[in-house]
């Protein structure tokens, strides 16, 4: 007799709780009552010396810790190895846990510095979580699918093997939407995870178990991927940094995907990170690689000082940011209003502009994206589901989608090439109207229409999807928390599409989302990455100094 | 009574006729009988001035001659629109004629200089020519079809726009095949260009009439397009320097294109040159004009001095290149064998080292090629065809191809995506075989399997078809000429595939091919173009040497 694939699912969770050993399981873990367990007292689990290393305070000090010596690879590993399962317990983060290896690879780390008396690179003894379709040699790759159970990975995909050519230390996989193609963090296989701020919240997607275990400093820096938002949803839902690079900066090359093929608006892989310093880090260790060598599609791009140092944009002294307040078809949340509101005062005060962003066709926009992730008509998700005989879920791919052919795919990503030059030219064409002579330097931009939703809620994406679309760089970076009483459902004013109702009733009772992270979006043209991450350093600081 | 396509063609050609002045009509034009028109004495038709010009040592001594003052903009367009159009009556290699435009311009930059003492930009006075899918405001874009006659451009092409602000004049696009997909310049509207070399022989394609132009110094430098070879074959059959860059070094936006929105292989455009300087000046002057900023694609990439100093391959002293004598699936024609034979000598004598190119699954390459390209079943061809009721031409479009849905289509992609990394990973692996401790440096190949052959006859293209899959970056230079005596049919060897017995067959009698030009690819990684040049330098240096 076959069995179902929800036996299949529980013998895989099973198996998987069994990796949790018992000096680390929860005795008598938060009840469902407690939303918030980013406060969770992780000390009653993990020792002193673990708590010091999880909670350090941003990765530039680790690495100089462990670089100095003073910590050792092996104890910064089962730090994070353990923080991370606690976690796990907390809001189901995890998917693939291989603790074992790991903590091998640190003793290789410890014991390569012992002899050499220097670091094997520049991320040498951080451990980096990674979203659950980043293939690691000798662990089973499920992306979240039923269907996937047994797929054991042959080799390290590219990014991973770059990141342990530079140092680093891979220990735990991180959960996904089924395909990838939804903002939250919830299959078949794994289940949902919970936003550690508000358990009743989603943490995002796709990449939100990454966001949820980085969250709890389970891991201070993961890998997630973005091709609608997904890298930039999760970071902004718990109140993180991440980066969006564009296309191929960050080498894809051996992951697995959904859709693949599809390379109209490519996936692309980024760095989520709890302290700011992780986006350089990561792409910086990840240019040095010269990941180019080993991926055909990544971009010959070194890193650049001149970028990062703002060279284009007025060595940083005088920026002039664009705000979109709104996209012109969805009204963000009123929290966004704050974040944004209270961003330009920082930027103001540190002697930048602020001006408005006039948004671009937006429903052009959305119109493409939806065609091009729905051009197959649900084949490639379908095909899936029916290896294992588990159910569809999500809202981006459409069940009712009609496949398309490839000339009709081809009229798409040419409308695609037509629409992102219009946006470009309407980018460039701001040069008028800044004040320094140059276009805007960044866009400011919520990072969702809606705040952290409920589980099971739907999302508008097209604030994150614009720069999937047009390939622009963008950052997230952390504001504020929803506040209810503040942040208060404003009066309903006449909506311009069903998403922008659809929104707005999302937000009928501000009570739900209360201490939900809210995060904005600093978007840079196509491969700005160096000087994006530089404006979010600049846009942090300011905030900081409010 | 609608008119038949062929009228509405005549009409076409007529009132381009229309466009040569009586003065530069050929009286008494080479019959059929006369092959060789390179050696035409332009100098009956064109003044002692217009032959000093068009007769440069190079471009870089034009480019000296204008920024000094010592020509002017104005006769240096005119000597080049002279040419031009006597280069036209030889081999019918003009599309669009556009003089009077191209004057007014040229008396625009004489202007500036005047008044400012100074160039407008690196190209100032420069004459370019422009394959017929580069858009030019105000002119008739057919692209070769009857089905688009009347079809105005309302803009410039991102590139004319650069070539312009970079201070060159535009003045002539230049004949293609139908769709530009084949390799040889004849479609229903200009009909064929000839090999001004051997007017029996093809000029190439699918930028044929801009390499017939080029070869007969109607102009120095040219923009041509490549998806499979459409710049290098031309160039390599008229004894040419041509560069095919990666994939949106180049910016595409704003031009005509035929299976638009087909990004699995892109097509790119690149220069075509008479003199080798030609190709650095291009590549530096477009890179310096920061084409991402005025289209979405273009990569932000800076021209690289580094990297055209060859740091990544030790400097370029002792360089190692790997010899492709044949790519495993069919066999070159004889003349490209002698072609390899005297350019490795010539690297050798200048101390470096040439090793064998084990060929890469070059059947499945080809097929991922033939798949992508005939994805749409025809659709995009059979539509513009329709427009007018003229027939299809060419030999790469299959008009038996089924046409794929976007989903099959995906699978392509995908096929090609693993195909590049396996092919990435072949060349990397090869460092162990160097001497060098690098890879091999570049693959020199032959431009094509076969010589420039007779019209209407097929060709072999995965030669090339290679660099666009891979998306490397690929030089030709030319090497010899073809020598019945010497370059004499081999023996039939046992065939591979039915190409490689396509490609023997024609090469039956080699009395055909005399004289023809043979050229070579110097074959670099992804985006190498600074270092392919660089390579391409020196390797035309050895041969010079030798």
């Amino acid at each position: 007799m076959t069995m179902s694939w929800q036996t299949k699912a529980e013998e895989k969770r099973a198996k998987q709780a069994e990796l949790i050993p018992d000096s680390l399981k929860l005795k008598n873990p938060p009840g469902e009552e407690v939303l918030n367990v980013v406060d969770f007292p992780f000390d009653s689990v993990l020792s002193a010396r673990d708590m010091e290393i999880t909670n350090v305070e941003d990765i530039t000090t680790l690495l100089s810790k462990v670089a100095s010596g003073e910590w050792s690879a092996t104890e910064v590993t089962r730090a994070f190895c353990n923080r991370a399962l606690v976690a796990h317990q907390l809001v189901n983060c995890l998917t693939e846990i291989f603790v074992e290896q790991a903590m091998e690879r640190a003793a290789d780390l410890d014991a390569f510095f012992a002899e050499h008396g220097k670091t094997v690179g520049p991320l040498h003894g951080l451990p980096i979580s990674l979203k659950d379709q980043i293939d690691v040699a000798g662990q089973e790759m499920t992306m979240g699918y039923v269907g996937w159970l047994g797929n054991v990975s042959k080799n390290d995909a590219v990014v991973a093997e770059r990141l342990l050519s530079q140092g680093a230390v891979i220990y735990v996989r991180t959960n996904v939407p089924q395909a990838l193609m939804f903002g939250e963090a919830v299959n078949n296989l794994f289940g949902k995870t919970d936003n550690p701020f508000n358990r009743k919240l989603t943490c995002g997607g796709s990449s939100g178990g990454e966001g949820a275990l980085v969250a709890l400093r389970g891991s201070l820096l993961g890998v997630g991927s973005d091709v609608g938002g997904s890298i930039r949803i999760p970071s902004a839902f718990q109140g993180l940094y991440g980066l969006r690079p564009s296309y191929n900066r960050v080498p894809y090359a051996g992951t697995t995907n959904s859709l693949e093929g599809q390379e109209a608006i490519f996936s692309v892989l980024g760095p989520m990170s709890v302290t700011l310093d992780g986006l350089k880090i990561f792409m910086k260790a990840m240019a040095d690689s010269k990941p180019w060598l080993s991926d055909p599609l990544a971009l010959r791009l070194p890193w650049s000082e001149s970028e990062y140092a703002l060279a284009e944009h007025g060595g940083g002294e005088k920026l002039c940011f664009a705000m979109m307040w709104d996209d012109g078809y969805v009204k963000p949340h009123p929290p966004y209003k704050r974040a944004m509101e209270k961003t330009k005062k920082a930027l103001e005060a540190a002697g930048h502009t602020v001006v408005d962003w006039v948004p671009y066709q937006t429903e052009r926009g959305c119109k493409i994206i939806n065609d091009v992730f729905n051009a197959d008509g649900g084949e490639d998700i379908d095909t899936v589901c029916a290896l294992s005989g588990e159910p569809r879920m999500g809202w981006v791919l459409d069940p009712n989608a009609k496949p398309m052919s490839a000339f009709e795919f081809w009229a798409v990503a040419r409308a695609k090439q037509l629409y992102i030059k219009d946006h470009l030219d309407h980018w460039q064409a701001t040069a008028s109207t800044t004040g320094t002579g140059r276009p805007v330097d960044a866009i400011l931009a919520p990072a969702g229409a809606g705040a952290p939703q409920e589980h099971n809620k739907p999302q508008y994406i097209y604030y994150t999807g614009m720069g999937n679309l047009c390939d622009y760089s963008a950052s997230v970076f952390p504001v504020l928390k929803v506040d209810p009483f503040i942040d208060v459902q404003e009066p309903a004013h006449e909506f311009r599409s069903d998403p922008d109702k659809m929104v707005y009733d999302l937000y009928s009772n501000p009570e739900v989302y209360r201490g939900a992270p809210i995060g904005l979006q600093c978007i840079g043209r196509k491969n700005e990455e160096e000087a994006v991450i530089r404006m979010t350093e600049i846009i942090d600081a300011a905030l900081k100094n409010l």
